[in-house]
């Protein structure tokens, strides 16, 4: 089996300090989780930031921010930027205003709509095509976000329109309430379908978390883990994304997968 | 096997009299289909309605008009209303206006969001709970349109809140553009999933529309025909709402499926 690639996904949309005050926040939080799980093992970052309050936002001087500073302090990680729903106004110019930037290697992009526990993940069809459009300009590559089996189904026809080029990876996001839940049944179909040469990862969301990606380990995918996916690392205690990086680390060493460093993520991914 | 329900989709929100000329499209129009597929077989009518100009409408008066016709020329049909996202404005008092009809014993309840082909099929948590609340509070029993996997889950999720209440109802809608594709492996998960003791028809759009029926009567489930799901009948051939009707019944025949009556049909879906 190919090496395993660890995805941080350090701050996401929901975490807040009162939630969990190990989320990193302001951008030195980010930069030093990023930096401290790049040496325990992850090797993709998948970046989400918050503006002064605190609060989700797409905003490229932000993201420029975090990637400079990675750069500048020569953190050696994938640098996936996230181009989700809940980051302020829901449109193409807004979602995709990070998408020129040039130390962007990857970004996400959902290939559908789905329910979050309070909202919709409203992704429609013209920003699907738009936001596509924009990564491959940049040379970008995207990270297709499956929150539901129709999401593969629709990146297939996305990719027979010649709107998508493969091969694709794909993140799994499994069990975010409103949405398809986190169990090997459904797992294990999402994995069957994807189309033939196809890269994954897998999100185990709440209480999903470690069987999905043990799951993911096992099907010879990748993961990705961090504080937006789990705030909790057992029913007790609170999670840090070291805590949650260094535990998947030790699962793929009790199963036999070897942990990818940033150039085998990079080859294994096709950047 | 259980008798196999037809549920008579005339309608719906995409047809016009320019895409298929026998789309029923005036009050009139709507009830004599209806009038004509019941005597085919249909026991079930999934009613939309369509306002001055054609277009798709929540409007109460026009439901109440298509039940009251309905009525007063005595067609025995199961009548089930639509609470579809597209209809005019995205709010729960629009979209929900007609529920509190007196004749009306079902009603459409999408339990998450997906796409359709050029728009997001939104459907927002409050608003799956208080659409939920209204059929509940007037006796109506909810059919749980399920787009993908995840609007299954959810509803289990709403069925172990108490929001839902068991047996459930589904319609497996299949092959969208833009959510889950119509073929045998998904359609098998679907139902493979479903909650235990729940009834379900399926929807076949476009061309899944003969595999997905046919394989909804194998499985022991029941279907859902009509111009909303399909626009023509084969490659060449426009279809008529009678068509549809007519070939599923003759399918159902070689395969050993007797038809309910709309009487037979009650007792099944527990009205």
């Amino acid at each position: 089996m190919e090496k395993l690639i660890i995805t941080l996904a350090h701050t996401g949309n929901v975490p807040t300090k009162e939630l969990n005050p190990n989320t990193p926040i302001t951008i030195d939080e980010i930069v030093e989780d990023i930096k401290a799980c790049r040496e325990l093992g992850a090797s993709v970052a998948h970046i989400h930031v918050r503006d002064e309050e605190g609060k989700p936002t797409s905003d490229r001087a932000l993201f420029k921010q975090v990637l400079d500073r990675l750069d500048a302090e020569r953190v050696d990680i994938i640098k996936q930027v996230s181009t989700g729903a809940r980051g302020g106004e829901n449109t193409i110019a807004w979602r995709g205003q990070m998408l020129d930037l040039k130390n962007a290697e990857m970004a996400s992009l959902s290939t559908g709509s789905s329910n979050f526990p309070t909202s919709v993940n409203a992704n429609s069809p013209d920003l699907i095509e738009a936001l596509a459009k924009k990564m491959y300009d940049n040379g970008i590559k995207p990270e297709i976000e499956a929150f539901d089996v129709g999401m593969i189904d629709n990146a297939k026809r996305l990719l027979k329109k010649g709107i998508l080029k493969g091969p694709l990876h794909f993140n799994l996001v499994m069990n975010v309430p409103g949405a398809i839940a986190g169990n090997p049944k459904n797992l294990l179909h999402m994995v069957e379908i994807l189309p033939e040469g196809s890269t994954f990862n897998v999100s185990g969301i709440g209480s999903s978390q470690v069987p999905m990606l043990t799951m993911a380990i096992l099907l010879g995918g990748h993961v990705r883990t961090g504080l937006e996916d789990v705030i909790k690392y057992d029913k007790k205690t609170l999670a840090s994304n070291a805590m949650l990086v260094e535990r998947v680390v030790r699962i793929a060493k009790e199963l036999g997968r070897e942990i990818a460093t940033p150039d085998e993520a990079r080859k294994i991914l096709g950047l």
